[in-house]
């Protein structure tokens, strides 16, 4: 069984609007609404989990209903770290879905996910331990100790941006999250960062451009020409 | 001395118009002119080099002369790799600008470019060997030498997204490149990195979100934004 954890508990919005840009209505509809639609009807997904906020979870409950999303089973509160909010989504998952044998942890502002990058997460999970969409890096990144000098050459060839969402056997994920302490997870700068640190192998799959996250202006005037056609 | 060495080589167009982005007019100025003018002005600047094809030569010198561009001493001509290019500029600095101590490269569709950072540049390649502007990676970058699981992580904070003008003490420099072999100098990715590979010490200055490269038609429009205030 297949669970996808949709974290929609972010506060703050660089956009200067006055409420978090998952919440955002574009052409009548919030984006997280968007995004749990994609996992509804996707047929490998069997449960959602929703990581928000105490002041949105009525809103977001009441879309839910909106909008029809019968595979929520469960709401976890958001966390003081995107990987806490994650914790908190693997526990709610224990609780309400303990048959889950992979869950998919995906942004909810990442509204433009395909199926198959769904579907391809899942099956790394399962062949492997986990597994990521990435995309290649068009910056060229210079790695520096000091943040004074050129310290190494990376090769670009080898070098992956990480998308969402990110797939994982769900007993190994818990149980790393379970053990480790709680700046380990504070620390943690993605959430398969973490997963790899500590043993689990992780594959990497093809990402998309149009997989991006919302979180500029010019990302949400790019989504909103995209959903209106 | 300083020289100025501007790219304007690059005959392709990722936006589907029909000429390469620098020669686009914005405002009724071609985007290189604006480039140019910022190091015309530029107190530390004595002379600029212009790499640029032949199809496009007579265009740049008409608008040379039409915008009283007065520092160039020279044209070279595009190589087949943005670092051909570059060795093309550096042999044209050599026969046109001898005295040359520091040189500075710039892309032709980097129009926002600040007076500091140029100066801070300069003031890296004198006191280092070299020095190029930086900003902040904001992707979670994974390291995989096979393309297919995660191989290894890297600390955000010492990972840096290299920008442009690159300043460079102009005699080893141009050594280097004299020295290594035209293969080198076609897998060269950033100008920056075979430097530190041939030892030069290259100094991470402060770059800035504005200076970026114009290459799709956002980055297009956020430039007439900006440019019309």
């Amino acid at each position: 069984m297949n669970t996808a954890i949709i974290l929609a508990g972010g506060v703050g919005s660089r956009m200067g609007v006055d409420r978090p840009k998952q919440y955002l209505v574009i052409d009548e509809k919030p984006i997280i609404v968007y995004c749990l639609e994609i996992f509804e009807k996707h047929s490998d997904i069997d449960k959602i989990v929703i990581v928000v906020s105490d002041e949105w979870k009525d809103y977001v409950i009441e879309n839910v209903e909106k909008y029809g999303i019968t595979k929520v089973c469960g709401y976890a509160p958001a966390g003081r770290t995107r990987q806490h909010s994650i914790y908190n989504g693997l526990k709610c998952t224990e609780a309400n879905a303990p048959e889950t044998d992979v869950v998919i942890i995906h942004d909810a502002a990442r509204p433009l996910v395909s199926d198959k990058i769904i579907k391809d997460c899942i099956i790394g999970a399962v062949e492997d331990d986990g597994a990521m969409p990435v995309i290649s890096v068009k910056d060229t990144i210079y790695q520096s100790k000091d943040g004074k000098s050129i310290g190494n050459l990376l090769k670009r060839s080898e070098l992956f941006a990480g998308q969402a969402p990110e797939s994982f056997d769900f007993k190994k994920y818990l149980d790393i999250h379970n053990s480790v302490s709680d700046d380990e997870i504070a620390s943690t700068a993605g959430s398969s960062e973490i997963a790899y640190r500590h043993g689990m192998k992780v594959r990497l799959v093809e990402g998309s451009e149009r997989n991006f996250k919302i979180t500029t202006i010019e990302d949400l005037e790019t989504f909103e020409t995209i959903i209106k056609g």
